[in-house]
């Protein structure tokens, strides 16, 4: 059993599935993640950085299933294959371009988090680990 | 709290925190993904993805640390605004490149994982969402 322990939580105007942006790239919609008083040392100023990754619990997530559907699919596909928020491990990985830091609040845009979701963990974004330029699009193919 | 289930677990070369990369990407090592049974499923044959987003358990990282420093650093930076395994929640997030996929189990080259390492989810690497070519490069800086 791996236990985690919730780093902060994400304030954002998005409150039921049907408002979420599918992928957060799209969205301007500008989220605050407040860190909790205690992680607050972790995070400092952020100097030098532009974009992080916030690993986030969807918790309004369905954990049991395998399959994935989108509306334009014309079959289900494996889980793992997808972006669905609907997995055994509902972990969000989403990048979230930083517009203002100050009093343990982190204001960013590119999120599609619904209010209150946990933050797990918070990474700077770097582009030589993090873009892989020649990696297949997925989407693109029929299966 | 958070309870998160294993999905598989990593088979790789690597035992010791010595022997692993800092970063996987400079690494041609082949890891064995081992999906266990009741999740395999959620596979599929992964075609028409070349890479995949491997969140695994870091075991034996240090969850007590808000800080963490590296050799060539003067000084400790807050854990938050790096990439060090140790962090409150050590998930790891690489990036593996597929080499073959069989039986349940995904061989991948890229990853700085260790041995039995546990799997908690994989995604499509996707380069529309995942890519941000002009993010600021967050070592190039000095704090």
């Amino acid at each position: 059993m791996i236990d985690l322990t919730p780093i902060g939580i994400i304030h954002s105007p998005f409150t039921g599935h049907g408002q979420a942006p599918r992928q957060g790239r799209s969205s301007n919609e500008k989220m605050k993640i407040e860190i909790y008083p205690e992680y607050q040392q972790g995070i400092g100023t952020m100097s030098g950085i532009s974009h992080i990754w916030v690993l986030y619990w969807m918790d309004r997530a369905d954990r049991n299933t395998l399959f994935a559907k989108r509306p334009e699919w014309t079959e289900k596909k494996p889980v793992f294959t997808t972006r669905s928020p609907s997995r055994p491990n509902p972990i969000a990985l989403s990048i979230g371009k930083i517009e203002d830091i100050s009093d343990g609040i982190i204001t960013v845009t590119g999120l599609e988090a619904l209010d209150n979701s946990l933050v797990i963990d918070i990474k700077p974004y770097v582009v030589e680990i993090d873009c892989i330029f020649d990696a297949l699009n997925p989407f693109e193919k029929k299966e």
